[in-house]
C-alpha cells in the first residue's frame, strides 16, 4: 500500500480560476473594492488598538479611476498596503486568505472590525477582464514599495517601486472582449450596485457644485450675476447608510431617507418599516418596508438586497425570507448567510431556518404593535398589505396564529373588524337556526351590489374580501375557528343564506306554485338554471340567480392553483333561479293569460335578473337593449 | 527585478474545490456519470478504430446503487478502466483532464465521440457530499485492478484491488448531513433530471415485469391462469433520444412520443414540432414543439432544456432562444454553448448569437411551410400560437418581415385573412374619403356585440384581435404599412369611423339640435360624458357611448407595459356620447314637455347606451334593474 499526496497543478488549475471562479465576470469590481476596503479596515483596527505607532489613520477613501487611453482600470486605497514579502506571502500563493489571517491573529478585538474577506481568491477574479495585472504597493510601516505584475500566464514579476504614500494600487489591463469596463457608464453601475453602501468612501470620477451666491449684491450685481461651479470628488456610496446604526439613532424621515436610496426610481413612499437587529444566535441587521401592495402578488418580488458586512450580494433572498415577505422590500445583512449553495441546502440550513423564524417574528411583532397604537392608522393601510398578511396566515401556522389579533375583516362599509369583533357584532343577527355563525362576504361591491343591498336591509353584515387567495383563507378559518361559515352574498336568496326558524307565508298555494315553476321551466334553459320557488317579502326582488357557494369556492380556487376538486375548474356554470312567489310581478305571470304574453314576461324578468348577475352578454345584451328602447318610446 | 511563479497550495485550494465547485451539491452525480460514460465512449472508439484489440466493447452500461447499510453510493462503469499508473496520473493531479488529453490524443477520429469531460474537476465534486471516497478500476488493456482511497484531505492511499471485470467502481462515503442521496427516491429524482437521455444505458435498482401469457391454455386453466411475473434491470435513460436521430428516420408519432418522455405529466399533445439539426458554423440539434398557448404569455415559460452531449444542463435558455420562443418546449443540445457565464456576456458571444438567429429562421421557415401545406390546419391552430407570433414580430425586425406572409388576421365570423388578402377584400368598402384604408377591429366579441353589429350591416369586415400585445401590434402595423389605419369598432360612431363622402340628411333643425343638446347636457355629467349629434340612419341605436381611439389605445398599451404618453393610464375614462338625432325617440324627447317626464327619458336611454359598453353598475345597475321591474309590472 502506497500513500501520496494530491497535487494541483498551477498550470491546469490557474486558467479554471481565471475563466470559472465567478459565473459573472462583473464580480471583479466587487472582490477588489472588498479587498481595498479590507485594506483599509485593517489600518483602522491597528490604529485603534495602537498597533500601528505613529500612523495617521485619517479619512482615507478608494478611489476608482478609467484611463481609456492606455485601456487601464485603476483602483487605489490608502490602508495598510504590503511589503515585498507580504506580496510573496498574499499574491503569489492563490487561496491563501490575508483576511482570514488577520481576523485569527486579532481574533478578539477584530470581530467586529467588518472584514470581508474570506478565501483569498478574489483577487485573482482581476484575470477574468484583464490581461495583464499590476499592484504597485506600500506597507503602513514604511520601506521600499513593490511592484508586482503578472500577465495572467503563472510567471510574475516583482520589483521596487516608486510610491511616495501608504496603500495599494491595482491597475488592470483590460483585455480586448472585455472592453465594457472600460465605459464610464458601466463602471458607475457596477458601484451602484455592490457598492452604494460600503463602509470606506469610494471616488469615481469629479462632479459639477455650484457655489453659493455671495450675499449682498447689489441689484446690477445681481442681474450680471452667474452662477460659479467648482469640480469636487464624486463619492458614489454612503458608507454609514441607515440599517447599520441603532433604532434609537434614526427618526421616521430617516427611514423614509433611506427608502429613496435604495430605490431611487421609487416615487411612493413605503408604509411603515421594520428594522431588524440581532446578534446572537446569529448576526443580523437590516431594515424591511411594507410598500403600498395591490392586489398583484406577483409583480413585486425580489425587491429585498442581500449584503455582507455591507457589500451587496444578490437581491434572490428566496429561501431567506419567508416567501410571503419576498413582496417587502429593504435589506438584509449577514454574514452568517452561506452563499453559493443550492437552495434545497439553504432551507436546510439550521442558521437561515432562524433567521426566516426571527424575520416572520419580528413583521408580526411590528404589524401588532401598529395595530395597538394607532388602529385608525393601521385601518387605513390595511388594503395595501392585506395581501402579504393573509399570504403569510395561508402559508406560516406560527404567522397565523399571531396575525389573529390584528388581522382586520373589512366590510362594504369600510368598517374593520377584527375576528373577535365581527363574531361579537353579529352573533345575535347571524346565527342560524343550527346555532352557525354565518359570516357573509361579497368579492365585489359593484357586481354583487344588489346581493349586498338585500343583506343590508336585513340588517347583516357584508364584509368585502376581494383578494385572489381569499377562498383559500376562508377554508382555513372554516377549520381553525369553530362553528362558523362563510358564504358569498350572492349564494343563494338572503333568508337560505342565514336560515332562521320563522317561516315566510306564501301567497300562492300550491297548485298555483306549481304552475309557476312549469311556465318558467318551459322558458328557462334547465342546462344552466334551476328554478327554484321561494317565499319571500314581497318587497324583494321578484328573481334572483345565485350560485350555491361550495360549487363557485371550488371554482375559486382552482382558478389560483391548489384546493379544489380535480376538475372542478372546467365545469359548466349551473346557477338556481330562485324565483319569489310573494311579488306582484309572479302573480301577473301566472295570471296572464296568453302563452306568448307569458313567455315575453320570463323572458324579460330573466334578462333583468341575469343583468343583475353579470350574465346578460353579447347579442342578448344587444337584444335586451333594443328592446329596452322601443319600451322607452 | 525578480520573476517567480505563482503558487497554489493544494492544502488552500482542496478545500474550496470541495466545497464551492458547484453552487449546487447534486451536481456530483451528473458529473460523475459523465466521468463513466467518456470512460465507456473512449473504449467503444478505441474497439472501432482497432486500438483496442481483443476487447470485446459488447453493451456495456453504468450501473448506480445505494448500500444503505454502509452508508455509500456506487457507481460503476464497463469502460476503459484505468491503470495504477493512469489513476496518479489522472485522480492524483486535480484539474488534469483525461478527456481534454483523450480528444487531442485521438483529435481527428474522436471528434463526434461524444466526449464530455472537459476540465478535470468534475470527480471531486464527489467530496461535496462524501466524506470518504474509493476508486476500483480495472484497465481494459488487463494487469491489476488499483484502489485508490482518501478521506477527504490531500492524503490518498493507493494499493493493488481484486477486480476480475475491466471498468471503473466510485464508492462514495456519503457524509452525515448530505444523508439525502442515500435516499433512492433522491437518487431517482437526480437520475432522471440531468441523465435521462445520456448515450449509455444506467441501471439503478430492478423493476418487476409481466411475462407474456402462454398461447393455447385450456379454458379451465385460463380461469386459475394467474400472470407471472420476473425481476428485470431498471434502465432509468433512454440513450437514444428523438434529436440525436435524423428527421428522415423520424414519423409524427415519434415527434409526439418523445414529447411526452421529456413532459410526461402533459397531457396535451403540442400542435407542431421543429427539428434543429446544423453543425457548421455551430453545432446544434434539438426539436422545439409548439405547445396549445392560451392569451398568457407568461406562465408557459422556461420548458426548453438545454443539453450538451445529451447531458442536461439548465432549463434557462434565456438570452440563448429569441425571449419571444421561450413559450415553446423542446430540447436544444450544443457544445458550443459557453456555460458559467453572465447572461450579458452570454448575449455578446458570436456563436450564440448566430444561433438564436438560426432558430428564429427555422421557426418562421416552419410556421411559413405549414402555412402553405395545409392552410385550412394553420388556421384552426392559430389561436393557441398566435401569442409567439405577434410577440415575435413585436420583438424582432427579421421575424416581422418573415411573419408578413403567414401571420392571420381574424374576422369575428372566424374567417381568416392575411393582411394582404384583408387589404383586397375590404379595399372597395372600407376605404375613406381621404384614400385611406380602414381596419375595423374588436377586442371582445360579447362586450362590443352592438357595435361590431352596427359594422357588420354595413358590410364591413371586422377582425377580432384579442391578444394582450394587440395595442403594440397595429401600432408597428400602421407605422411599416402605408396608408392603413386601425380603429375599434366602438372607437366611434361607424359612420364616422370610416368617413364616406355622402352626407346623412337631420331631420331635426339646427335649432331643435340646439335643444337637444341643452336637454341631454343637463342630464348628462359633462366630465365624463362628451354629448355628440350626428344624423344617422333612423334605424341605427338612438344613443351610443364611443371612446376615441388613440385615447383607449395608449390606455391599452399603458396597461401591457411601455409606449403610449406618460401618465395616461391613470387618466379618468372619457367618452362620446352620440345622439342619433335621426332616430324617433329623440324626437320624442323633444317634444317633452315637462322637465322631469323628459329628464326621465334621458336617464333612462343613458342607462341603456351605458349597458351596452358596460359601463353600468353597482348601485345605478340596481336601481335600474328596480326601474324595469316595475316598468314589466
Amino acid at each position: 500500500m502506497a500513500t501520496g499526496t494530491i497535487n494541483v497543478s498551477v498550470e491546469n488549475i490557474f486558467p479554471l480560476i481565471k475563466k470559472f471562479l465567478y459565473s459573472d465576470h462583473e464580480i471583479f469590481l466587487r472582490e477588489l473594492i472588498s479587498n481595498a476596503t479590507d485594506a483599509t479596515l485593517k489600518l483602522k483596527h491597528l490604529t485603534a488598538i495602537g498597533e500601528a505607532k505613529g500612523v495617521e489613520y485619517g479619512n482615507p477613501h478608494i478611489e476608482v479611476k478609467i484611463d481609456k487611453d492606455n485601456g487601464t482600470l485603476h483602483i487605489k486605497d490608502q490602508g495598510i498596503g504590503m511589503t515585498k514579502d507580504e506580496v510573496e506571502k498574499y499574491i503569489n500563493q492563490v487561496a491563501f486568505s490575508g483576511a482570514e489571517e488577520f481576523l485569527e491573529k486579532y481574533k478578539d478585538s477584530a470581530k467586529d472590525s467588518g472584514i470581508i474577506g474570506h478565501f483569498g481568491l478574489g483577487f485573482y477574479s482581476a484575470f477574468m477582464v484583464a490581461e495583464k495585472v499590476e499592484i504597485i504597493t506600500k506597507s503602513y510601516k514604511g520601506g521600499t514599495a513593490a511592484h508586482w505584475t503578472c500577465e495572467g500566464s503563472t510567471e510574475f514579476t516583482l520589483e521596487d517601486a516608486e510610491k511616495e504614500t501608504r496603500g495599494t494600487e491595482i491597475i488592470l489591463h483590460i483585455s480586448e472582449d472585455e472592453k465594457e469596463f472600460l465605459e464610464e457608464g458601466r463602471i458607475s453601475e457596477l458601484l451602484t450596485k455592490y457598492n452604494k453602501f460600503m463602509p470606506i468612501p469610494i471616488k469615481f470620477g469629479t462632479k459639477t457644485e455650484t457655489l453659493p451666491k455671495p450675499e449682498g449684491l447689489t441689484e446690477e450685481e445681481e442681474k450680471d450675476y452667474k452662477a460659479e461651479t467648482k469640480e469636487v470628488d464624486n463619492i458614489i456610496n454612503n458608507p454609514n447608510p441607515a440599517w447599520t446604526k441603532a433604532p434609537t439613532e434614526l427618526e421616521e424621515e430617516d427611514y423614509k431617507g433611506f427608502y429613496r436610496e435604495l430605490y431611487p426610481m421609487q416615487f411612493e413612499e413605503p408604509l411603515f418599516n421594520i428594522h431588524l437587529n440581532v446578534d446572537y444566535p446569529f448576526n443580523l441587521t437590516g431594515i424591511l418596508y411594507f410598500p403600498r401592495l395591490g392586489q398583484d402578488m406577483n409583480i413585486q418580488k425580489d425587491r429585498i438586497q442581500l449584503y455582507q458586512n455591507q457589500v451587496f450580494v444578490t437581491d434572490n433572498v428566496e429561501g431567506i425570507v419567508p416567501e410571503f415577505l419576498t413582496m417587502l422590500r429593504g435589506v438584509i445583512d449577514s454574514p452568517d448567510i452561506p452563499l453559493n449553495v443550492s437552495r434545497s441546502y439553504l432551507q436546510a440550513d439550521g442558521a437561515v431556518k432562524k433567521i426566516s423564524a426571527y424575520i416572520t417574528r419580528k413583521v408580526a411583532d411590528k404589524l401588532k404593535s401598529l395595530f395597538n397604537e394607532n388602529r385608525e392608522d393601521f385601518e387605513s393601510k390595511w388594503n395595501d398589505i392585506k395581501i402579504v398578511i393573509e399570504y403569510g396566515m395561508l402559508s406560516e401556522d406560527k404567522f397565523f396564529d399571531k396575525a389573529k389579533s390584528f388581522t382586520l375583516y373589512p366590510t362594504v362599509n369600510d368598517t374593520y373588524f377584527t375576528l373577535e369583533e365581527l363574531k361579537e357584532k353579529i352573533k345575535d343577527n347571524q346565527t342560524d337556526k343550527d346555532d352557525k355563525l354565518v359570516v357573509l362576504y361579497a368579492s365585489d361591491k359593484d357586481a354583487q351590489h344588489s346581493y349586498i343591498q338585500a343583506a343590508k336591509d336585513k340588517g347583516y353584515q357584508v364584509l368585502l374580501l376581494d383578494s385572489p387567495i381569499v377562498p383559500h383563507l376562508i377554508q382555513k378559518l372554516e377549520t381553525s375557528e369553530e362553528n362558523i361559515s362563510f358564504v358569498r352574498v350572492d349564494g343563494d336568496h338572503i333568508d337560505n343564506l342565514i336560515k332562521k326558524d320563522e317561516e315566510q307565508i306564501s301567497k300562492l298555494s300550491d297548485e298555483e306554485k306549481e304552475k309557476v315553476k312549469e311556465a318558467f321551466e318551459t322558458v328557462v334553459p334547465k342546462e344552466t338554471y334551476t328554478v327554484q320557488l321561494e317565499a319571500m317579502d314581497s318587497t324583494a326582488s321578484p328573481l334572483i340567480i345565485t350560485q350555491p357557494e361550495f360549487m363557485r369556492r371550488m371554482k375559486d380556487m382552482q382558478k389560483t392553483g391548489g384546493g379544489g376538486m380535480f376538475g372542478m375548474g372546467n365545469m359548466p356554470d349551473m346557477y338556481n333561479l330562485v324565483v319569489n312567489t310573494n311579488h306582484e310581478l309572479i302573480a301577473e305571470i301566472l295570471e296572464t293569460k296568453t302563452k306568448k304574453k307569458q313567455e315575453r314576461l320570463i323572458s324579460q324578468s330573466l334578462d333583468l335578473a341575469r343583468l343583475s348577475q353579470g350574465l346578460l352578454k353579447g347579442e342578448a345584451l344587444t337584444n335586451f337593449i333594443k328592446r329596452s328602447f322601443e319600451m322607452i318610446k
